[in-house]
């Protein structure tokens, strides 16, 4: 007889992976006729208890990993500090790696994963994923994954996000209290949850305040530095160009600062901005920017606690962790009415 | 009789396991008697030349690690995406593991890449590093390490560089040559070859103009922002301050341009100042900052390629690899005579 592994069982047994999992694990979301049906195939089938139990499957290699887009951006760069501040109390190893944007990427490093190099994955999706059945493959073999940041919106799993709505909302009401009335919102993946809950948050609050929404001013950039500097510099060249600015990713302030400069542009006489991000050197830029900032490292050391308890404790339901931390209005020269 | 692995064959042998390593592998570094009497013993104590041929050794895990202090540095995003760029075409993953500057951490993430989770590995060492016994006893398992930037002189392992002494001498230069007579060099570890490079060209262009070199001008930063702010700020405060600055890592600049803010000090009129940086935002700061720019794109390329050979070709002595990429000087407004 071949060896019996939790895949051969659910067939076995025609349940899914992930409800044979959770029978052998005694989770209260099977019922007792289920682990009942489980427990007895188990048993005929040759399967050691001990050898499945989640503590030993998931103990074995002592490392987890975090799967995100790049490490370029600060607000990454700030998480992974927090995660490495868990991680490092409990001994654990962290890898972290790239998808670089690549859908395809991020569905590769997964399944790579799931050979059982590391006990559990934390992951901010790339802004070309569209579905999550690369990451449902994942939580069937039994490999926690915790979501941050970038989330995929209706999965059942644990997630870890900022107030993008909120702060979306934040922003552009700071703009318009400060006397701007053609506000752009520089624009990213619209695959991406957290662009689309910071965009609907503008345009609340332009319609809060009875303020028309329109197309021309929501921007969309790409990717690369060149064509955010383009795309840019044509729409600060209009004759009817924006007075306040809303840049939703980091990476889009220095070809945001550039064009400006190149044209002459006046800021923030002519022109205020605001931009969500972690920057350090928000501080020092002329103007210095004013941001929204989010809490990179407590969302990375959230979603790293999480994932220890899900390694560690038993009937523990982690997937149904929805944690929210606000992000916080950092105003700096950029936005404020000139003298 | 128990399993007969390299380290048990090296001592009965009463030779290194490099030795025996090479002596398996056919390298010309070795003698045709010790190879003769390697494999003769390898037979005797039923080593099977295919298990450990470094041809199958190597190829199990088709991934690399990058072990690196941080990423927070752009240098190392930077030289990160070169890494990433050779690892795809070869069908690699890359986990990047960082040190956080800690030689303790360092020393144990290579403990873990012993058990051979990774067929090679390409690092730059944290500013505590003292010592290359934890590199040593990794080449020792036959798993390659190339060193790229920050690397520990005199260790018999490919080096991929950038040319630091040039560099330090050439940013000391310009800002002679744009009428600085104080010059002050930020100095960090002292223990970072890269640092120590820097500072002996500083020294170097110092005297090849016949100015003295005074010891109160060579200035100790640290690791953290407050603590870089605070010795900054006395040494601007100094009744005989600086006229030049010249700082040897990309994470003193914050603290350096907002201890000049925050004291009101002009530049480029009353101080010069030039930053080791790949920062991209060197470009939007007030003045705009002139920079040595380090080639961490192609340095990250040029140590993949190297380590990527190591684990293909046969008889490559890929650990006399010392490859020198220079850097650049872009000058822009903060190191300029202001009119």
């Amino acid at each position: 007889m071949s060896h019996t592994n939790i895949r051969s069982l659910a067939k076995e047994l025609n349940l899914s992976i992930s409800t044979v999992s959770k029978a052998l694990k005694d989770s209260y979301e099977i019922s007792y006729e289920t682990k009942e049906r489980v427990l007895k195939a188990a048993n005929e089938l040759n399967y050691k208890p001990n050898a499945f139990a989640s503590g030993l499957r998931r103990k074995k290699s002592n490392t987890i990993a975090v799967v995100i887009p790049e490490v370029a951006d600060s607000f990454f760069s700030l998480a992974i500090k927090g995660i490495e501040e868990i991680s490092q109390t409990k001994g654990y190893h962290v890898l972290i790696y790239l998808t670089y944007e690549s859908w395809k990427k991020e569905q590769a490093i997964l399944e790579d994963l799931k050979n059982g190099r590391v006990d559990g994955i934390l992951m901010s999706v790339s802004s070309e994923t569209s579905c999550s059945k690369h990451i449902k493959s994942v939580l069937d073999e039994d490999i926690p994954v915790i979501l941050f940041d970038r989330i995929v919106e209706g999965m059942e799993v644990a997630k870890i996000i900022t107030d993008d709505f909120e702060s979306g909302y934040k922003a552009t009401n700071h703009l318009i209290e400060n006397g701007c009335t053609k506000i752009a919102f520089l624009s990213v993946s619209t695959l991406l949850d957290i662009n689309n809950k910071r965009l609907a948050g503008y345009k609340k609050a332009l319609t809060d305040k009875k303020k028309p929404v329109e197309e021309r001013f929501i921007i969309q950039c790409g990717n690369d530095f060149k064509t955010n500097y383009e795309i840019l510099k044509e729409a600060m060249l209009h004759s009817d160009k924006p007075d306040g600015i809303i840049g939703s990713v980091e990476n889009l302030i220095t070809p945001l600062y550039l064009v400006i400069k190149d044209l002459c542009i006046l800021s923030p006489s002519e022109v205020k901005l605001i931009s969500f991000s972690n920057l350090q050197t928000a501080e020092i830029l002329n103007p210095t920017l004013t941001t929204i900032t989010q809490p990179a490292f407590e969302i990375g050391k959230a979603a790293a606690t999480i994932l220890f308890n899900a390694l560690e404790k038993r009937n523990y339901n982690w997937k149904k962790e929805n944690i929210v931390i606000p992000s916080e209005l950092c105003t700096r020269e950029s936005s404020i009415i000139s003298k």
